[in-house]
């Protein structure tokens, strides 16, 4: 596809979720840096998203939010990659995909907030718990290189950013499943860059990445 | 396809976003109808779904758990029932599948528990907070018969039944683009038919649904 596609980022952001993506395609890409703050509340930003959140896409004249939403657009927009399972093969993708971004999303953020659901929120909450999220996810990835479909895609990218940051930052715990399908994934020469990039902005911001 | 399709669901859940999905697809389907407790944490069930929760499926020898996935995934695997939009076209009905999975779920959740996000927890939160999801959710949806590609898709499933169950319960405030959107998709013979289903189990549980 000969479209522009436009990467709106802040590198301490979930945006490098998309970075990965985006450097796993190997397709031309622009960036545009947006400073937390002002630079997220312009007009122009806000009808790009008008949550004034990043990471945010714009390939042609479509605009795509939600960092798990660009990672199942881009491989759908980009067969060639090969980060899309066919569509006979899409139950695990679309399932930790899913996954990901609603119940790990919710449990590490309340975690790290500090938020403990009682028992009676546990039930009405999709996530139930964190603890019930940590069990699914750890029989999820164990002895699997991949997260759907025996090779690598977007899930993994989505999936494995999520436990990569939150093991970091300590919403997500370090259990030895997680580390071993983390390393696999460390490997992509996408991902070295990447974190590469991110490491100096953290750096230049006075952040501590370790 | 031929393969057998079995539904996992207590109709007091998000089950019923599953179920509208499936009376969509006009395929046929068994019901495994489970109750909340005991039922939900038997090995049987918890090696189809390790969280414990409903809905699930099973597709010949695949499982899918999360709603928004079973959607995606059965939009996909029927193509015939023209609830996916083609390759091409899958910016929207990503973002907002997505965003309702995510963003949504999470403002919702929060909103029935009582819970209100500090300035700062509202940096982090992906969602921001409940006001901004709003206000995403009404630009989203205004003037719009459907959520993506001009036509009826998965994505309204899912987002349409998050803004019904949300409007009914309190846990999403009733806009008039919301109840606009919501109106048009009642006309719907398949939701139709699972609103009658699911207003008769409330009242056999002694649940209020107006």
């Amino acid at each position: 596809m000969s479209a522009p596609l436009v990467f709106y980022t802040n590198p301490l952001s979930r945006s490098g979720i998309v970075h990965w993506m985006l450097e796993e395609l190997a397709v031309p890409y622009t960036t545009e840096v947006l400073e937390f703050g002002a630079d997220l509340k312009t007009p122009e930003y806000l009808s790009i998203n008008p949550m004034g959140k990043v990471p945010a896409i714009r390939h042609g004249d479509v605009v795509v939010t939600e960092a798990a939403a660009i990672c199942a657009y881009l491989a759908d927009a980009f067969p060639e990659a090969g980060l899309a399972p066919p569509l006979s093969e899409r139950a695990d993708y679309y399932r930790w995909l899913f996954f990901a971004a609603g119940p790990v999303e919710m449990a590490s953020s309340l975690r790290s907030a500090g938020i403990e659901p009682t028992a009676e929120q546990q039930v009405s909450f999709g996530h139930g718990c964190y603890e019930h999220v940590i069990e699914a996810l750890v029989l999820a990835v164990k002895d699997k290189r991949y997260i759907a479909g025996g090779r690598f895609s977007a899930a993994d990218v989505y999936l494995g950013s999520h436990l990569r940051w939150g093991m970091s930052f300590g919403s997500l715990e370090k259990r030895p499943e997680f580390e071993t399908y983390c390393q696999s994934l460390e490997q992509r020469p996408a991902l070295q860059r990447v974190t590469a990039i991110t490491r100096q902005a953290m750096e230049d911001s006075g952040w501590d990445m370790d």
